[in-house]
């Protein structure tokens, strides 16, 4: 069974979402579709990008993918299909894909233009739905549409090296529900960098000395249960799920106590240092 | 595989859905459950109805819609199902039904009556949920209950147009996700009075000349992207994906610059008047 | 069709529930997936446990509960898998598991040592996905770990009642989504102590002296319904779906004219007692 995915900002009260799946349904009955998120931001191209970048790896090849994000149709906001490390991404033109492939090249890329006569103001509606169920159904994407090579660039910020390569600036790219601020600084990079030397990073005034792997790695279970001095709420670095540079609050609860985000006073675009130190 | 669609007031922390879900599987595994909404405001009747009244058209014949919205059985909220454009309504007699059917004959309308020892405070899962795999199983509706004509009679607000036919005065019937206003004046309406004549919108002091088609029409695309203007944030009026007159702001984000609802300073039931002039 | 639920405290703007699934669907595409809940306040071990057991028993037999709140692994928090009451649980050792059973025994419970070499941060995904798709695929549970009778005990907060058998002092143990507060005090509890006697309920200087069977039971059908004066946000104690006593207002709504958690200022982890009097 064919499985496609949504990506939207529509939210959950408002009738957008049950539309959606039910113009899906109405062509394809044999079809699982999934949910990855109706609360992107409003036209929040970073975020939509950064969610579908890190969920669409664990869906099985095959899978379609719908973005509903800034997604009607105009002269320079085309609507595209592309097939991707063996996943189909149907997406306006907007910046989501490039930043999504990170240059690497797709198997393909098309213009959609069958269902011309279908565009309005909701598009994933009327458009994206009938081409995600034309791929259920085995359909090619050549009689979608045409080959389309002017992908729309916009690029995530990358983390800046100095000369001498002993700071990496990094930007925190999204906070997560827990309030935990994932930056742009990969484990890869901070492996190829840090060359045997001691790390220190900086979030605002707080300084880590060391990079966790898991979040349960700062607590000592040596000590017995009932003797542990409780970390709950304790500021961490670890290597996320992602493995990315993340700023966590131990067992943080966002909306209670606060998290990350808010206690460090940290937001969606500030930066984050890791020195290295021979 | 039937589709059975759930729109509540339930919202999504507490088990409630997920009983709904399990109550239907446990009977039936051979159908897709579809939500449409359970962020309806608790109890309201006029929201719900404007929810499913937007979302059903786009399912197929034969979906089976569940309203779980002030659905507690009382002698003058009886429970009911409603066979109407082919597809199927499961709902308590408290005015959403004749909102829907607006003064159109149902095909078939009955009381539920089978069922009737598990009434409980939890009607949805404990009879509709029945009710809708009966019907998934083929079952008829003359076994559940017996005919009904007591629909009662709660109507949307219809637009008020004065004797000589220069002012449409209509009411925001719908604030959605993005902070867009929905009204109750329809395209058709407009352009039934309209009869050749220039329009201007009022929305509390903001004055709009124009209705366009799409979001999109205020860009001008003639001009290099460079050197546009940004619109993003402007005030516009525009037929919706329902062919509604809607009040929005262009490319608007509700819960971080604002919507046309906090802009605008306008809410549920306020009025917007269309005028005509010649 | 086997069913596979999630309940975590991921929230639904991240990718991760779409992660989840797509792993779950990677390996095992003939299942189906229902969400009893993502919004279980982060690291809330008896709010989960609540959920859980309140939705549990509406899922059909062999039905595969995936448990995402405190769900690291260490030394003290080992992965289990339980099969009770015909269903599956996988679940950290966190406590949830002995809330659930209430010192009934499980027909079987296992810790998981298949796929240790998977163990990261996000063991919903890498463990307890795989171990639902094995259990799905009609793997058995010795294939996956050994026999485990260390369960963490956390017990919910029980009822406590005097000596003399007039008063029960119950516990807030839940506050729903209509700011409904359900207490820990059973009706079988109640009517096991009642014997006959006048009761009355006290919560927070608001007392009652009747609990209803369901909400509508306050209004008196008997009146024509244009003379009746609303009830709309009357305060009453009924038996809720779960035969829980539970303080509610008569159609509330927490978001706008609030709830019987706000306009009675109780809260979670408040007491209710209820006096026997002859």
């Amino acid at each position: 069974m064919t499985i496609i995915t949504l990506t939207t900002d529509y939210g959950l009260k408002d009738h957008y979402v049950g539309v959606l799946k039910g113009a899906i349904y109405s062509e394809q009955k044999d079809v699982h579709i999934v949910d990855i998120s109706h609360q992107i931001n409003p036209f929040n191209i970073n975020q939509a990008a950064y969610i579908i970048q890190n969920a669409y790896q664990s869906f099985p090849k095959g899978t379609i993918h719908i973005i509903g994000v800034s997604a009607e149709w105009s002269i320079d906001n085309q609507h595209l299909v592309m097939l991707f490390k063996d996943q189909y991404f149907i997406c306006a033109n907007n910046g989501i894909l490039s930043i999504l492939t990170e240059n690497i090249l797709p198997e393909s890329l098309v213009e959609i233009n069958a269902f011309e006569s279908d565009k309005d103001n909701f598009p994933a509606k009327s458009i994206f739905a009938k081409v995600a169920c034309h791929i259920a159904r085995g359909g090619t994407l050549d009689v979608i549409g045409k080959p389309f090579n002017q992908l729309k660039e916009t690029r995530n910020i990358t983390p800046i090296i100095n000369t001498n390569k002993t700071i990496i600036t990094g930007t925190i790219i999204y906070i997560d529900h827990f309030g935990n601020l994932i930056t742009n600084i990969s484990k890869a990079l901070i492996q190829k960098i840090k060359n045997g030397r001691a790390i220190e990073i900086t979030a605002r005034g707080t300084v880590f000395k060391k990079i966790h792997n898991s979040y349960n790695e700062i607590i000592n279970y040596e000590i017995p249960k009932e003797n542990r001095a409780t970390k709950d709420g304790e500021k961490m670095a670890l290597y996320n799920s992602n493995n990315l540079l993340e700023i966590a609050l131990y067992k943080s609860d966002l909306f209670n106590e606060g998290g990350a985000s808010t206690l460090l006073g940290l937001n969606y675009g500030n930066q984050i240092t890791v020195k290295f130190k021979d």
